[in-house]
């Protein structure tokens, strides 16, 4: 957690709830029947206008929610009121159609809460090339809007209603304290299959009641993807419906101190509970890159540990095979000198640079069974250093991928 | 197989025999206990004197066979007489030990052909960071040398010495015709997993009768493997050790006519036999990408989508999923216009331009139950494009990984 870590006196604290925790946020999650069963329909209500800031997918392919989210926030994107997210249907590769459904979402919650449907920001994941059942979102628009609620309960709900595969609801809270002010920042997430760099299917909401420009925001927001969601993977494929918003009460300065170290923590909270609930991951992957030239070079590197399938069954299988770590690392032109390196293992140093082994076959073989391993890859060569998180690659992924549909 | 038809009057013909149908050229295969109890060591001997060409893997970190075969190459690239290739042991990752192993392998090998260590050619695939047993290896070239023959026999028992985890030995061979001469390429190769886009752990050995320039062998080669194993994928991870060399009679001109379409013909039939026996495949997916404005973006997304574990996995569930297809081949800026794109499966429209669905799902999946999935996605914006070569990725590919070396 060394990226995450306050040391000054901002006095960061986690709470529970996840967006439900900001004051001035009220949230739903109901069963719309998009999906068979689950809840599937989230509503977000902010009291007050905010100042929105995004990541989104670099994918060609965007959803339609994505592509009208987008003119809405060309529009009013320092007056943001609402976010509708669903599961069950990505809303993607479904041409005019979607695009004019995605806008009638829009239009509908803004007529139920009394806003310009250019406030609200859509979003949706499920199945790409399906259209949205309307019927059904509308009616469920209409539940959510009758429970909306502050609180963790509400969160909690809205959650639930954004996964798809997921295993488990995730939500992130800390309050943070600026010196006279103490302020809040939380957020709820979704995602654990198709999730790779570079913003793959996952879905991330966070908000704070820390005022700010949208500039600021969007400063803020861009720097800690770049270190939480754009590290993680879960299989290397990137999606057409990612994105992260973050919401701000509408300010005239920047951030507080404070906040970006509490976002950050936020994001990887939410990042790093993706991992876990990997698509049948068994184990987590936290991949140290370090005495790396540049930033880039060292995240390069541990992106494309975290990425291999090889690397991934050695870790499932818990098979010491160091080898395919480096393979992995060399592959990305990460600056990878043969007569450098070292590698540690849970802070054992595992094979020294120039390739004599330190640990045992055994011994290596012990580290791996632990639950999660600690990998760090020390370059040499600099002092630049990134980490990445990811999980291994098992049976139950394999099997979850080839029926996702049935 | 567009690619690859011959449409003048050079007349190829497949052969049998790989390696062991090229006049000249004697093989041997035998078990020198690098392994537990298969073949593991491999000589190939040239009769004459021979250009060489090579394509080798990109990663920074490169085996020691492959540092000293480069150096060989520089001294002796037009005049190589010998190949050894071991299995069980890929000497990576070990430092200059691993480099004087290699040295010695080649000398070992040069005093039993009574030619000149610089004219030996070593290539090793298998475990990385462990140590050659150097007894055991020249003990096996005893056994080697003892054994060399032409044709097709020793041919099979070299290409089932180089096998890792490859269930089926891979021989290619064909005869052409430039009109007054007929001339013979083959060659053999190994390759089952770690094999990606850009050389993943892969050794392929061709070789002609037809004389040449290394020069022109180096540009055919070059050329030939960007249409091929630089276009397979089992897993998307880059080895080592993968390098494909060729070989042909010094000459002073260009290659015959017809020797092209032949040397494409081999690297194809080797490539594809690889993903055929891609680790726990159950089906092999061939991804065509037409209508590209660039064959940089064409390759580009066909890659994308055969190395995509999303893809892989629907293909193994035969679950018709083509959003996940779109998806990945979005991913790569491959010039993918969201209103212009269309796909086809087994030469049915599956999906038309603006996304509307062409076939059911029923009849979806009924094209996904055939064992050879065959996909073309039309980028309707130019006229290049690409072919990939990709397999499913089914739960024994992650038991098979899980346990390599155990």
């Amino acid at each position: 957690m060394s990226a995450s870590s306050s040391t000054n006196n901002t006095r960061m604290l986690e709470l529970r709830g996840g967006l439900g925790a900001i004051p001035g946020v009220r949230l739903a999650g109901v069963h719309a029947g998009i999906k068979a069963r689950k809840r599937d329909l989230a509503l977000v209500a902010f009291d007050s206008p905010q100042v929105c800031a995004s990541v989104i997918t670099t994918n060609e392919i965007k959803a339609a929610p994505l592509l009208v989210t987008g003119r809405h926030l060309s529009e009013s994107g320092d007056a943001m009121r609402a976010i509708v997210i669903n599961s069950g249907c990505a809303n993607a590769c479904t041409g005019e159609r979607g695009e004019r459904d995605a806008q009638a979402t829009a239009r509908q919650a803004a007529a139920l809460l009394e806003i310009d449907p250019n406030q609200v920001v859509i979003a949706s994941t499920g199945v790409i090339g399906v259209l949205m059942p309307m019927d059904r979102v509308q009616r469920g628009l209409e539940r959510c809007e009758g429970q909306l609620e502050a609180g963790g309960k509400s969160a909690h709900d809205a959650a639930e209603a954004i996964m798809t595969t997921d295993r488990v609801p995730k939500l992130s809270a800390y309050s943070f304290y600026d010196g006279t002010t103490k302020y809040v920042v939380g957020g709820i997430a979704k995602g654990s299959g198709m999730i790779a760099p570079n913003m793959a299917t996952m879905l991330a909401f966070v908000a704070t009641d820390a005022p700010m420009t949208r500039a600021a925001l969007q400063a803020a927001l861009s720097e800690c993807c770049d270190e939480s969601f754009n590290m993680i993977s879960v299989d290397g494929d990137m999606s057409t419906n990612d994105a992260c918003y973050a919401f701000a009460p509408v300010g005239k300065g920047s951030a507080p101190e404070g906040f970006a170290a509490a976002l950050r923590r936020v994001c990887l909270d939410l990042a790093q509970a993706m991992v876990k609930d990997g698509e049948g991951a068994t184990k987590t992957l936290t991949m140290h890159v370090t005495g790396a030239a540049t930033v880039v070079q060292a995240r390069a590197a541990a992106r494309a540990v975290i990425n291999s399938n090889l690397v991934k069954t050695a870790v499932y299988g818990e098979d010491p095979n160091w080898g395919r770590v480096i393979a992995a690392a060399g592959s990305v032109k990460a600056g990878l000198d043969p007569e450098k390196w070292s590698l540690y293992v849970n802070d054992k140093l595992w094979v020294d640079v120039g390739a004599i082994e330190v640990l045992s076959e055994a011994e290596g073989h012990a580290e791996m069974e632990h639950s999660s391993i600690v990998l760090r890859l020390d370059l040499g060569i600099g002092d630049a250093s990134a980490t990445g998180w990811g999980c291994d690659l098992s049976k139950d992924y394999v099997r979850i991928n080839a029926s996702y549909r049935t």
